[in-house]
């Protein structure tokens, strides 16, 4: 193990110079523990989406590669802003790009992976005693060409660095102060989490906690990097997500989680017949549709109906896709349905207990609140409700599972 | 000769989007002709001033190294909005940073010089047939650091890429139509110049026109690399600038010019031996200040007074550093005027008529002009005069010359 930590700041830490001087403060306070500084850096505030108003103003569809060479500009901008501020504190820092700095990747622009990260230089500069700023969100291909990693790209960018640099941990600064049992803004009881494993923040990040994306938490499991989500606002100690710990094996369940950023898509009138399903999501696949839960109800007349879900965001694309299908296979109308939420509880400890599902519809009932799909997995239960009724749906199950308690 | 023209496009040609849009039809104008295209692109606007702005909030004296990771994102936003703006009108362009374009400097930050350029990387791409774009005003020394070429870098990037492309043309896209007899806005009937040699151009650059940055048409001199200076916004000629041609031999003067941004700084009581000028030029250009003319007065009491005039930019520190001179010297009190301006004549045939100087005092002195300094080269005379007589002094010039009439 070295004596390096990985730090990473997000957009609204280093959002202006006033912020970018305060996170240069916190991370002296860290270097005058005697530890070796890495940090990568998001760009700041809206940097990324003005730039990318900007292309869109020039071109309603961009190419990739110039999107790449576009946007990696903002966190570039950050990592300079940040070593000058750390100077005039009177560290050594010295800034690098992700190309400069040996991040190479495949040559998927705007949603790059990694190959391999050539830590050298990084590694020659910490022997210097200089706190080493690196550009998050971007690499470079072999012809040297500049890429992106898509959202959350700086967070994976942090555990990359933790990996290679065998970093003893990877600290990612935030707006919220950690991972909470259920939103707090809907849930003011809810309780900040000491510990939380991989899986389950696998969980909730898909079930739609926002504060890492999986990318960076499917890397840390692979390579069993723990990572610290804290807040660069305060000094509180924030949440660890590691593997599995004993002392949380018996916690339940140990979050609500709600997404409101999916739509219902029904397609009625399908043949009952085997393989319609098959079909139908090859081709919403083939398009590139991301589908969350799928239900189909029980045939009466040798005809079903099938709903699913899928990002709002992609609306229009889906239902294309869906209407395709459905002329294809012989079925009927396809319609959508944006005012859905689906509520999820997560937990490791789920998979062994039972009663917990039952508990979850139980007191969705006696708030009369109807629910219209299910899905589960072994650390997982999720539920579509109504879109108005989700606040009140959270706060009902996060009250039923006593989660404002350690 | 290869069939690739560089053009080189300012911050005002590609100031907000339409304008990239228009830059990106008449770049397609002259790809249609056949030509092989090597476009260098300044940053949009006030890019590059809003960078230097965010440094100053973080720190009064940011590292060199980081401005230069820090401004040389403004050329890259710009090279990839051109890029997407040409794709959009359905041609194949590419756009790279200096670095991946080979584009190799000294480590000389914020005011670097290109060693080499290995331009393989653009000869494969325009063997692609695509338009090349290349950010200006930047490059990268030997380990990567990115650096950048100071005041004009952009058109030195052109005209050394010229160079080593063996383009046949070198054209300079500005807000201006080419070079003028004088500002036009000073002088109304000033006229274009078809042509003006190197020479005439790095006198006129050094005395005041704006147009052109004297590193730039150096390098066109050193390597015989003709420059045309046109404007981006009409399909008018511009100004060709090459080496002496003979259909110039006849003109005396070529152009009137006007520098108001020197001050006068002036030493006095300086005893009157051998070694004393030498030993304060000395001191001030220790401190990295270029100093323009020089007058000293005739000793009478075996005292004697120096003036001598440098921008006013880095007046403070000229300030300092004479008083530092004149104590070391036994001098006396140092006063600087900052309401001087230089008016100076410039024409390749100068200096093989006579009269032409006492015509300039002349004109002056019927205008009841008082000439302060006086300095003179091969093609040139310059004039300090009062800043508020500075706009008659130009017309007067203009008409005495009769510069309106080819």
């Amino acid at each position: 193990m070295s004596n390096i930590i990985v730090q990473k700041y997000g957009g609204t830490s280093v959002a202006d110079p006033k912020r970018i001087s305060g996170v240069a403060k916190r991370i002296i306070s860290y270097r005058r523990k005697g530890v070796d500084l890495v940090v990568v850096v998001s760009a700041l505030g809206d940097t990324t989406d003005n730039l990318l108003k900007l292309a869109n103003q020039v071109s309603y569809l961009p190419s990739e590669r110039e999107i790449d060479m576009l946007i990696s500009t903002g966190e570039q901008i950050s990592v300079a802003l940040l070593a000058m501020a750390i100077h005039k504190l009177g560290y050594e820092a010295i800034s690098f790009t992700g190309a400069q700095v040996g991040i190479i990747t495949d040559s998927s622009h705007t949603q790059a992976r990694i190959i391999r990260i050539n830590a050298a230089r990084i590694k020659r500069e910490l022997a210097e005693k200089k706190i080493v700023i690196v550009a998050g969100f971007q690499g470079a291909d072999l012809s040297r060409e500049i890429t992106t990693l898509g959202r959350g790209g700086s967070d994976l960018t942090a555990v990359a660095l933790a990996k290679v640099l065998k970093a003893k941990a990877c600290e990612i600064y935030t707006d919220v102060e950690g991972i909470y049992t259920a939103d707090p803004r809907i849930v003011p009881a809810a309780r900040k989490l000491e510990m939380v494993s991989y899986d389950e923040m696998l969980e909730m990040a898909s079930r739609g906690a926002q504060v890492l994306q999986t990318r960076c938490v499917e890397l840390a499991k692979r390579f069993n990097i723990p990572i610290i989500v804290r807040s660069s606002f305060s000094s509180k100690g924030g949440t660890m997500i590691s593997k599995e710990a004993k002392k949380m094996e018996k916690v339940v369940v140990s979050a609500v989680t709600l997404n409101k950023n999916e739509s219902k898509i029904t397609i009625r009138d399908l043949p009952d017949r085997p393989g319609v399903a098959a079909k139908i999501f090859k081709i919403i696949a083939q398009e590139g549709i991301n589908v969350d839960m799928i239900v189909q109800n029980i045939s009466r007349t040798g005809y079903t109906d099938l709903s699913f879900t899928a990002a709002t965001d992609n609306l229009a694309r889906t239902l294309r896709a869906a209407r395709k299908a459905s002329e294809e296979i012989g079925g009927g109308t396809v319609s959508a349905d944006r005012d859905i939420a689906k509520v999820s509880i997560v937990g490791v400890g789920m998979k062994s207990h039972s009663g917990i599902a039952a508990g979850m519809f139980d007191i969705l009932a006696k708030n009369k609140i109807n629910i219209e799909m299910i899905s589960t997995s072994e650390i997982s239960i999720s539920c579509v409700i109504r879109k108005r009724l989700a606040q009140r749906a959270v706060r009902a199950i996060h009250k039923q599972f006593k989660l404002e308690k350690p």
